[in-house]
This record gives C-alpha cells, sequence and structure tokens, in this order.
C-alpha cells in the first residue's frame, strides 16, 4: 500500500471524508516519516509529536461523528518557523530570538487551526528569512544541494513527504525559489491577501505570505483557509475573497498567456529556458493563445528592491541590533548595519521609484491575462556555496536566486511556482504571475500546466 | 441691495436656481470687489477676469435652458496655487516653478468644472505649502496680520467676500490654520477621501486635500463634489462617497461629544480656552452628551511629524534642489537640506510610532462620535514676525500654529474648523476631529454648532 504520508491534500481530504483513512493514521505516517529522514534532511527546528497526535484523535472523533470542517480538517502541515504558534518559541533561525515564546497564535495558524489542519511541527528558516540556502536543511533530490530559501525546511518537507502542506514567507522570492528547487508548488498571493499579523517581519511594504503545497490544487485549498482581511494587520487588504478551486478544473483555452522575454530570459541556463519554451507550448496545446512580451522597468528591480529591504530590515532592528550585535549571524549583521546608513530620501525614492515596477505590470497585464517565465535562472546549488554558475558566469547565490522573483514582490502581484521539469535530475520552476487579486486566474493556468505536464508526479528517492 | 458676493454657496445656488441671480451677475460682483479689495489684500497670485466672465455666461445660459447640474453651477470659487488648471501656471509660492505650465486640470479642478463652478483666480500660498504665514497675504479683519497658511490666500479671500467657496492642501494644518485665523470654515476630510492628481506634494503621506467655505453647509457641498476614488492618485481610497449634506440639519441630540483635554488645551491663551469652554456648553445645550478626554500618545505628535515631513519633502526636492538651490526661499532651502540627512530607519520608525497618535485616537472614539478642541492656541499673528506669544511664553509660529492641527494628519482623521468666538476682534476657531471616513458627524456637528453661534455671520469690514 501507498504510505498516506504521499498523499495530495486533494487526495487525503476524499479519503478522511470517505471514512477509508483516519487524521491518526496519516499523522502517524508522517511523524514516522519525519523520524526516519529528517535527521539526514534537517527540514524541521520543531516536531509537535504528541500534540500533533492529540489533534488528530480529536480531528478523527469529530469527523466521524459531524464529517470534516473543510479540506484541511485531519491533514498534517508544516509551519515556517517565523510564524508565531501559541506556547512555542518562534526563533526565526536566529539565535537574537533564544527564549522567546509566543503568547498567540498568528493570523495563518489560528485560521489553520480552525479549518481543523494538524500542525506536525516548525520548518528551518534562514536567519529572519533573509537568504536563500536556509541551512542546514538539504535538498530531497539531492542531499549535497540546498533546498532554496528562506522557506528551504517547508519546500524540502513537502518534497520529502514530511508533511503535506506548509506555510512560507516570500520577500524576495522566498516562497517561489524552495518550490522550484525542490519540485513542489509555492503561491506568493497578493500583498496583504493573508495577514501578517504573528509573523517575523523581514521588510514590511515586501513581506507575504503564503502556502507551499504538492500541486496547484492543494495551493489553493491553503489559500482559501489563509486569505482574508485583518484589521490587525495594517497591510491587509479589505477585499472580498472567493473559493480559488472554483473552476480550478475548467479548460483554460482562450488564456492570454505572455512569455516574459526580457528580464525573465535574460541570464538563464539552457535547461531552464528549454522548460520555458516547452512550458508555452504546452499554453499553446491548451487552447491558450502565447505572445512574447517585454516588460517595461525591470532592469530598475534589483536597486530598488536591496534599499527598501535594506532600510526596512534594519529600522525593525534598529533597537535590538547593539544589545544583541553578537547574537546574529556575521552577514546578517552587516546588512542590517549597513541599512541605517540609508538615507530617509533614498528609501522614499526607492519607494516612489517602485511604482514604475508597477507601472511595467500593468501595461503587459492590459495584453495577456498571466506572465509566464523561469523562477530561477538554475537548479539547486551545492550545499555550502556562496556563489552558483549561471551560463558559465559565476554570480552571488542570493542575486542569482532572487533576480526573477523580486519584481512581484515589487509590485505585490501573485506568483506562483511550479514544477517544469529536471535538469541533471533536479528540479526546474515554471513562474506564473498575475494581475493584483488574480490568484485564481494563475492557480487555473498553473493547475492546467500541472495536469497536462505531469511533471509534480516525479518524487525525489527517500528511503 | 446686499453685494451677491456676501452669499454662501446655499443661498447664492437658491437664488441660481430660481433664476433670481445669474450667475454673470454674481461673477462680476465678485471680480469687481477682487479689483477694489485684493490690491491691498493680497490674497491672490492669479485672476481670471476673462475666463471666470465667459463661463458665468455659459452657466447663465446652461441653467436658464436647463437649470443647475450641481450647487456649484455658476458659484465663483478660488484655488490654491498648487492646484494644476490647465494652460495656466502653478507657481505654489516659488521661484523654483517660474515658467511651468500645467498640461491638465488636477482631478479637483476637473472635479469642480464638471459640476460648473467658476474658477475666478488662484490664491497665495507659502512656498510649496510648507508654512503658516503666506506672505505677501493680508489679514481681512486686521491688515497688519497674517492670514495663516499654507492656504492663506483662500482663507483671506473668503473672509473678505473675494469669492463663495476655496480649496486648500493640509498637511500640518493649511486648510484649517488660515480657517480659524480668517474666521471662516475649513475641512481636512479623511486621507485620500480627495484625489491629489495635479497637486503639488508637500509630504505625500501627510497631505490632504480639501474645501474652505463661508459655512459648514457650503464645505459639504465642496466635498461633495470632489470627494470620490481616483486611480490614478495611489493614496486615494475606495470608499462609496455619499451626500455629506444629507441629515446636515438634523438635531444632534444623543451625540456623543468629547473634550480633548490633554494636548489640545495645554499651553493655549485664554480667551482659547474660553472659548472652548463655552463651545462644549453649546454642544451641552444642543442635547449632545459631552466628556471629557484624553488621547494618549500626543506627546509624541510634533516629532514624528517632522521626521515624516522632512524626509519626504527633500526626496520629492532631491534632484531639483542641487540645480535650482538659489531659487528656494533660505528657510525652505536649509529645510530640505537637513532632510536629506535623515535616516531610513528613523523614517521608518517615524511610520510606525505613528500608529501609536492612531491608537489613541481609535481608543478616544470608542467612547465619543466627535472630539473637539482648538484649532489654534491663539489668534492671527502680526504680520512680519516669526514668533508669536501665547500665555507669555514666545513660541516659534509654525510650532505654535501646527501643534493643534498635526495629530490629525497623523491619524489622517476628518477635522473641520468653524469660527467660535472673537478675541482683540479677531477669529477664533473651534477643530472638530471624527472617525476615519466619518465627515458626516464632524459636518453635522459643525453645523449645528454654527447654526446654535452664528459667529460666522460677523464679517470684516473692508470697503
Amino acid at each position: 500500500m501507498t504510505s498516506p504520508a504521499t498523499f495530495s491534500v486533494v487526495e487525503a481530504a476524499r479519503l478522511i471524508a470517505s471514512g477509508e483513512l483516519s487524521p491518526v493514521e496519516l499523522t502517524r505516517s508522517i511523524l514516522e516519516r519525519i523520524e526516519r529522514i529528517d535527521p539526514r534532511l534537517k527540514a524541521y527546528v520543531a516536531i509537535f509529536h504528541e500534540e500533533a497526535l492529540a489533534e488528530a484523535k480529536r480531528a478523527a472523533n469529530e469527523i466521524s461523528m459531524l464529517g470534516p470542517r473543510s479540506s484541511l480538517h485531519g491533514i498534517p502541515v508544516a509551519i515556517k518557523d517565523v510564524y508565531d504558534i501559541e506556547g512555542k518559541p518562534t526563533l526565526a533561525g536566529s539565535r537574537v530570538r533564544v527564549g522567546h515564546i509566543a503568547d498567540a497564535d498568528s493570523e495563518v495558524v489560528k485560521r489553520l487551526r480552525e479549518a481543523g489542519a494538524i500542525i506536525v511541527g516548525k520548518t528551518v528558516t534562514h536567519e529572519f528569512a533573509s537568504g536563500v540556502t536556509s541551512p542546514p536543511t538539504r535538498n530531497p533530490w539531492d542531499l549535497n544541494r540546498i533546498p532554496g530559501g528562506s522557506s528551504g525546511g517547508s519546500g524540502a518537507a513537502l518534497a520529502a513527504d514530511l508533511c503535506l502542506a506548509a506555510t512560507g514567507t516570500d520577500t524576495a522570492g522566498s516562497i517561489r525559489i524552495p518550490a522550484s528547487v525542490n519540485g513542489v508548488v509555492g503561491l506568493k498571493p497578493t500583498f496583504g491577501r493573508i495577514s501578517k499579523r504573528g509573523i517575523v517581519p523581514l521588510s514590511w511594504s515586501l513581506d507575504h505570505v503564503g502556502p507551499l503545497a504538492k500541486t496547484v490544487h492543494d495551493a489553493a485549498l491553503m489559500l482559501n483557509t489563509l486569505a482574508g482581511y485583518d484589521p490587525a494587520d495594517v497591510c491587509s487588504i479589505k477585499e472580498p475573497v472567493r473559493d480559488f478551486t472554483d473552476r480550478i478544473d475548467c479548460e483554460i483555452s482562450g488564456f492570454k498567456v505572455g512569455v516574459a522575454q526580457n528580464w525573465y530570459l535574460d541570464r538563464i541556463g539552457a535547461a531552464v529556458a528549454k522548460a520555458t519554451q516547452e512550458a508555452a507550448r504546452t499554453f499553446e496545446d491548451l487552447g491558450a493563445s502565447v505572445e512574447e512580451i517585454e516588460i517595461q522597468h525591470l532592469d530598475l528591480a534589483m536597486e530598488i528592491h536591496s534599499t527598501i529591504l535594506s532600510a526596512e530590515a534594519s529600522a525593525y532592528h534598529q533597537s535590538m541590533l547593539p544589545v544583541a550585535s553578537e547574537s546574529y549571524r556575521r552577514g546578517t549583521r552587516v546588512f542590517l548595519q549597513a541599512g541605517q546608513l540609508i538615507p530617509a530620501t533614498a528609501y522614499l525614492n526607492a519607494q516612489r521609484a517602485r511604482e514604475l515596477i508597477r507601472q511595467g505590470f500593468r501595461e503587459a497585464f492590459s495584453r495577456v491575462d498571466v506572465l509566464i517565465g523561469p523562477t530561477l535562472p538554475t537548479v539547486a546549488a551545492l550545499f555550502g556555496s556562496n556563489k552558483v554558475e549561471v551560463n558559465g558566469t559565476e554570480e552571488d547565490i542570493t542575486q542569482a536566486y532572487t533576480r526573477l522573483s523580486i519584481p512581484a514582490n515589487l509590485a505585490g502581484l501573485p506568483a506562483l511556482s511550479v514544477p517544469c521539469g529536471y535538469h541533471l535530475g533536479l528540479p526546474l520552476g515554471l513562474q506564473l504571475i498575475g494581475k493584483p487579486l488574480d490568484e485564481r486566474t494563475v492557480l487555473r493556468a498553473g493547475h492546467a500546466y500541472e495536469q497536462a505536464t505531469n511533471h509534480h508526479l516525479k518524487r525525489p528517492n527517500l528511503v
């Protein structure tokens, strides 16, 4: 029999609803697998063995009497360790946070609990979610490689079937990057779509909250639970939330798909270029109209992003840095100190220039419904390296990995990464970017592509 | 016969609708009065004699055939010289802007034209709307005194019956301060309620757009025309606009009025304190419940405001300042240069601290519907002075004049100034502050107070 740990949320929810699968059995199989595999993978910083089993038993009882509350009822999920869980430490990958205990659930955790999800543990992140390698976690496709970041633990845990769904945060690509290198799905929704209350911030105006999942449909189910206005989060948007799985199975013929040309196809590896071309052909086969699109002003993106990120992160850490200086990792410390030197005028002019990026996307979206391009210029890098080679040129790994995801953070647009093939046995990711608030089109296009290609069915070998 | 120039908008609109007053006669009486009085008052920087008469004739024709389009149809209004009017210079009180010609109407001017208002001229402002004295304009109640600022020209023009309604902008009190010292009404609506498109900015997150008028009812009519979502202004809020004159004449018994104690009653002149006490009694007489309210965190307001204002203004002028340095007034130049030294972290932490001010008001508004307090600690200062005496202590005029208006800018709340009595023959202003988006309560309370006291009927003597 297939281990229930390998199920998608949709599969498990169907079996739970029909009484063929117990949340206890499912949670137990996840916990056993974590016990067996995580010592090598190191995706988790904390595992809530007892609590998860107790929750699973409560869920099983409730479901047997009343049926499931939602598609997530009885489903084991993993939480990135920047989200507060009441009574647990939120370490955010940093020694600075040692001793911290959350006094309340973050809004996302609260919503997951209300939906009946089982929280099995907290996953590794880069210090303060600022980095793309998430040590000590390894990539389940090749334990000598990185799992991406900063939601690297969530990406690796999902790919290794150590949870059925997970949460991430994305300031420069931190949901989409691990999704790409681990061969799973990652969704950064529209800015403000999901509440950030109770999540350790990196950069207020760039931080996005979202799910990682094994399939696009699963990501849509997670979004259904997580999305919604929260007056306690000043960034939260007051927009109606519809069912994001609505018509997800329908044909996408007539969809207008734009293949982002400039920026997204610059300085990428040959295998990535080829996979993107093939994806465009798949969309044509699915009946979509496909055209090449130029997006203006993207050459400004890295500088704008860097100024805003440094200034906002430094402001958040300003009072902590002098008193806990030695507890920060060296790279983080230097980054935060440098940010204190940025003048307010530079920050404000970066925020103004950001409007140009939005404008570039607005023009593109006057012609198409969804934009596609690669998530990353290359595959997972080797563990321990700060450099990555793209087309024979060495590049700083953070620069290389965030280059293609940053524009959607600046513009606040929904962006999805789905598996789009393999190179050297390692997964590649396709990025789909949509109009503000239009997660549904992005999810429908992503689902149709996923179902047509079945790249997501290939799994890493971990015994 | 009373000169039509002395009418309120409500009075003039009624007579225009009934055919008893022609927009041409009205406009002519305004233009004649401007010609006679403005050489002494200096409220206008530009008078559109020909265009205004031609517009008035068109309005008269249209009204005689189809009736008035709105209450503003055929009504002469004055525009603060920071708003673009197509084909006209927007000097914003600065030599830096000499040679500028606007290529389109600002959103406010566009809306006024659509309503049929007659634009008679542009009014004096302090350089880049940054200052409270608006030279060379004089106060119509005493030509040796200042008209306040930065919408000083609009306030003086209204008080002297040189227009029937006017526009202003308010970053630190620039609508309410001239309203107070000129004995007219000034409304700073909720942040984002009126579009800023086509208005020279001072400080993005603090700038508010609003009307000045002779009565509260007139201000509500202006707001009806000006308010509304504008996608071209990133600060514009997508909120439904109702009729702000709705039930403005109804009784306010049962209204909960809070008299702001701390901050608003600190360091104010004896006459101002007495007028505020009397206002509280008037609200009691009107059937409102009146209680004393403390508002937390207001002692942080000046420092937060100063950091945000300096940084945002300096960012806007950063590219202009080095090339046109000598064209700025000395005070403005030093202010903008100093702003360039503010670190981004200080700016961002000021924006974070701003949330405390909002919270202080939120707590107050959990108990009352509207807060009252003085608009200014004292009356109009003597022309040419940078100091003002409050209770025997000399204070910088900008600090003294903006102290009581700044909190509503930081919190983005609607705030109205209405005449509340006289000291040394000079007007005093009462400030009414409301909940976000609740201009209607503020206007209803202000109207009831105005009708009960009739302070607005006293006019300056200018022959």
